[in-house]
């Protein structure tokens, strides 16, 4: 087996951490009984590695191939896709009304997390439109819900967003596709989008494709880009398929990894097709607005991107523990008799537990912050709704922006694990490395992560959101503290009890700093907005290891005898010991703004 | 130019902080003039820029092919191999009586540098010859050295090492390779070797192969192996080549990165060839003793690994300093006008900087290890060589993981700097984020490393070497500390000077602790190791970082309006704020031992 689902691991998270059980009662959900929620889990498991893990090695080594404007996936790819829509998979958190099945973002997450580490370019091609049926039940008109949601929610069709062009990167000012309104209510798109995620391929009948565009009259900059639907193929009055639309994959690109996810150039009225000069465009919602709208859809992918991060590192981590138990090598460090596996070094140990204990973190971050979500949407109070919803954002940035640089570590480790072999690239170790490296980057960078967490999430509500946190934060420390340890894992919980109170320390002065200094020295702030993102990460991720030794701990206490529990702690005790102290360096790195921008100006980078 | 040497920040290092001068004063290198240095470092920067560097990318695309028992490498490696030949480099630091220039260490160490920089994949094969040249001149027999060095010197022939074996990577005890005395002296191998670098290519006439290999009577384990030389051709008497000899490449490796670089699958004794059953060898020193003969070679390959660290972060420095410079993207921070160079962004910037700081401050550790190294076999003075020796002995494990580690993340900040364009192959970036990846692998582990440094350079000499560090270190800051900041850089120096004395401290505190619990607590010990080794590291870089401030700031203090010293001094006290603070979460790690193995326990990663 390539990939288990940790469904333990997730259960535990679910119920003891982001409290399934309140979520499962908010209203809308009452008929989401816990045992469908484990039907769906353990469904969910049996279809992941049967059908969609075995993709994983062949979507790296045989991508999809594009021929005269035709993309063809990689083998495989199209009966797995086939099965994901027939199975449901698509609608699991959309309207029951749409035809989804309207299940808790919480719920939701984990299922997705396993997709996503079955196989990471698989699952981009859900993962991208799931943001276009969001977007189209945002703003877009009923006619157009209509038209479009039923089929992207069935699998029959699929999305993409297309916003990055050659000269427009992060910096999506400087867009240049042009949409000339038509007589008709229509517009004709032109312009060129690179970086298109599934802009083209055999899994769906139809493509439909947000666009990014300026009207002729529009302001420049962010203020004057509207968002379109141009469906590959456009679709009649009576719902049925019509004319070839004129957009175009031109190239696919040549990637260090997610192999298996064509990645389009895309060409908006190039001439060809059924419908004359420039690709048919739809408005969506109001023009000029379309930055906005693309910015709400931007929370769920970030949210998303965030959790291929917890699922690469899972998969990296299973990968690197089961080499580590069978691969034999060196005695014991004491010297004793005997060839052992390697499991048994210190290092690799070290190693390991870096992994499992990075991993179990984000995901505990991004359970509780799913289920901070759907309180923001489904509370019955409006004050918990606008706090839970507020919370919910606060943890996107951490979640994309820790989870996914941790990723890039953990992928590290595990081919360091297996060593020499770890390099060969059938062992599959490296794909992980290679897969991890896009994660910090799309949807926004961990710099573009960084900013909106230092101006939209701490700024703007004079760091409101944090000091709540680090409140609640320091309820957990005391309860810790409150709890008598053995002698077995004394010195451990004394360790992370300390560890958790300098952690909290660290980010609460961190805190503090951003919001005196962000005036005053902008600069400087923006130096240490990286480690500020990390160091809220670190912490946040510490927050929720500290919950789950103490839950664990009880349970032990009570008399459990589950080896379950005493995992937990361990690994617990563990990111007490070996990350919570990287707060101090990355503390120190954000007071050091002043210097960094000394540091630059002397040293000359830019 | 895809590489430019970076021969100004060489010279500082090599005069400034390795004292250069004094070591062309040593014994043996009184006729290398100072010009001479710099002749052949200018000519060294035209070799590798204009004939190495383009070799780079066509290696990564059009790796070696194996064909019917012969490897071809990549169009272009055999004519810049001839001239790499003619132009002597093969012989730098090798002896004026068997070919070489007999310069010093300190001289050779930077040529090879760049030549790492501008392919590492090419540059590995002399890298290996280095090895064979070095175990031939230590233990070979006058005939053996007569007949193989000259040759390999000349760069007629190459070399190879060959302990790897499915079953026994970083243990060889559990090598298997069997080598049979024959009536006429010499010995027939059979066996299988694997991870063989330029095991088989068409780059020279002759491959001389190093093989560990067991007699018949020895005794199990490591103290059964001993040292071969098997050569590709067989040599006659008079030195013309004879018959070919039953050594095989029977596969190559596909691997992550390094993909110019043929890894060769060597099977020994397969029965083809001229010379009948089994490979032809020749038994090196005595029998038994063919592990310390390796170790005695390792570390010269264990330094120039940790050198190729620096190399490679070098280049991918330069490549996203070069695309941060040119791509548009974004207003500045503070809200002015107008679209700027990413390179104005504060977290491109802190990325440039880490990487930078990252590479000056591991070529200063690395330079100062070659001093010693050179000191140690040359100076007249006993006591003083073995102190040397000793000292570059203690620095080896630090060049090779902290280099090699640092490798990896500045590789990945390079990708990063590049957003999206990184992680497409034909940017660039990607191949320096796959080739680093081998880097803290290959000539042993990272753990490998620390195993070391804990055991035999910290414990056997009872911590005297780095306490010895830790006194001079300790001089350093107090010449800082004397020194009376102007305004400009005032804060960055104090900065440097506190983040320096903490640094001090936990390197202290770590090898008291190492030297405490050592016998006590081995286990313990062994899980902190790494943190361990990589704490000496970041100080021992910080230690060479201060020194080039002050030197730096001396300089500007006396009137010198050059942009480099400055330049230099930004690098110092960024590497002061951001990087030295990263010793105290390992500290924290190194302490955090016992911890660690009883969360290993409760975890369960065994």
């Amino acid at each position: 087996m390539s990939y288990t689902t940790p469904l333990r691991d997730i259960r535990f998270a679910l119920k003891e951490l982001a409290g399934l059980e309140e979520i499962l009662q908010l209203p809308g959900f009452e008929e989401v009984e816990p045992d469908l929620v484990d039907a769906i889990l353990t469904e969910n498991a049996r279809f992941v590695q049967d059908v969609v893990a075995p993709l994983n090695v062949s979507g790296d080594r045989q991508p999809p191939v594009l021929k005269e404007g035709v993309v063809t996936t990689t083998p495989g790819y199209a009966r797995a896709f086939a099965e994901y829509s027939t199975g449901g998979w698509q609608g699991l958190q959309h309207p029951v009304q749409w035809g989804g099945q309207g299940l808790p973002q919480l719920v939701a997450a984990p299922a997705s997390e396993n997709f996503q580490a079955a196989s990471l370019a698989f699952s981009l091609c859900p993962m991208l439109t799931d943001g276009v049926i969001e977007a189209l039940l945002m703003v877009g008109s009923p006619a157009q819900q209509k038209a479009y949601v039923p089929q992207l929610i069935g699998g029959r069709w699929t999305g993409t967003m297309n916003l990055t062009e050659p000269q427009a990167g992060s910096d999506l000012a400087l867009l240049a596709t042009r949409a000339v309104p038509q007589p008709d209510g229509s517009y004709r798109l032109t312009g060129q989008k690179i970086f298109i995620t599934y802009g083209e391929h055999d899994l769906a009948e139809n493509i439909i494709h947000l666009v990014l565009a300026r009207l002729p009259d529009a302001p420049a900059g962010v203020k004057g880009i509207s968002l379109f639907i141009v469906p590959k193929v456009l679709v009649n009055e009576d719902g049925s398929l019509g004319r070839r639309n004129d957009v175009w994959c031109a190239s696919l690109e040549h990637k260090l990894g997610i192999h298996g996810s064509p990645t389009a150039v895309m060409l908006y009225g190039a001439g060809k097709g059924e419908v004359g000069e420039g690709a048919v465009g739809y408005l969506i919602g109001q023009a000029n607005r379309g930055l906005e709208y693309m910015f709400i859809m931007m929370n769920a992918a970030r949210f998303s991107v965030g959790q291929q991060g917890i699922a690469l590192s899972e998969r990296a981590y299973q990968k690197a523990q089961a080499y580590a138990r069978e691969r034999i090598q060196g005695r014991a460090i004491e010297g004793l008799a005997g060839p052992v596996s390697i499991s048994h070094h210190p290092d690799v140990q070290r190693m390991l537990l870096t992994m499992r204990a990075l991993t179990e973190a984000a995901r505990a971050v991004s359970y509780v912050a799913a289920a901070a979500h759907d309180k923001g949407k489904h509370h019955p109070d409006a004050e918990v709704r606008a706090r839970n919803q507020a919370f919910y954002e606060y943890l996107v940035p951490i979640v994309k922006g820790f989870s996914t640089e941790s990723a890039v570590e953990v992928a590290s480790l595990g081919v360091q694990v297996h060593g020499g072999v770890g390099f060969i690239e059938e062992t599959g170790a490296a794909q992980h490395y290679r897969d991890a490296r896009i994660l910090p980057i799309y949807e926004g960078t961990t710099a573009i992560q960084a900013n909106d967490f230092v101006g939209r999430k701490t700024l703007r509500d004079g760091g409101a959101v944090a000091h709540a946190c680090i409140a609640a934060m320091r309820d957990t420390l005391r309860a810790l503290e409150a709890e008598q340890a053995d002698e077995a894992s004394g010195e451990g919980l004394q360790r992370l009890r300390e560890h958790f109170a300098e952690a909290i320390d660290a980010y609460e002065e961190a805190v503090v700093f951003v919001l005196q200094h962000a005036a005053s020295e902008v600069r400087a702030v923006f130096f240490g907005s990286v480690p500020y993102l990390m160091l809220a990460g670190v912490t946040h991720g510490g927050w929720q290891m500290a919950r789950a030794a103490l839950a664990s701990y009880r349970r032990i206490a009570e008399g459990s005898n589950d080896v379950f529990y005493r995992n937990k702690l361990g690994t617990a005790l563990f990111y007490g010991a070996h990350i919570l102290p990287r707060t101090r360096a990355l503390g120190s790195a954000v007071r050091a703004g002043r210097v960094a921008e000394l540091s630059a100006g002397l040293a000359g980078v830019a």
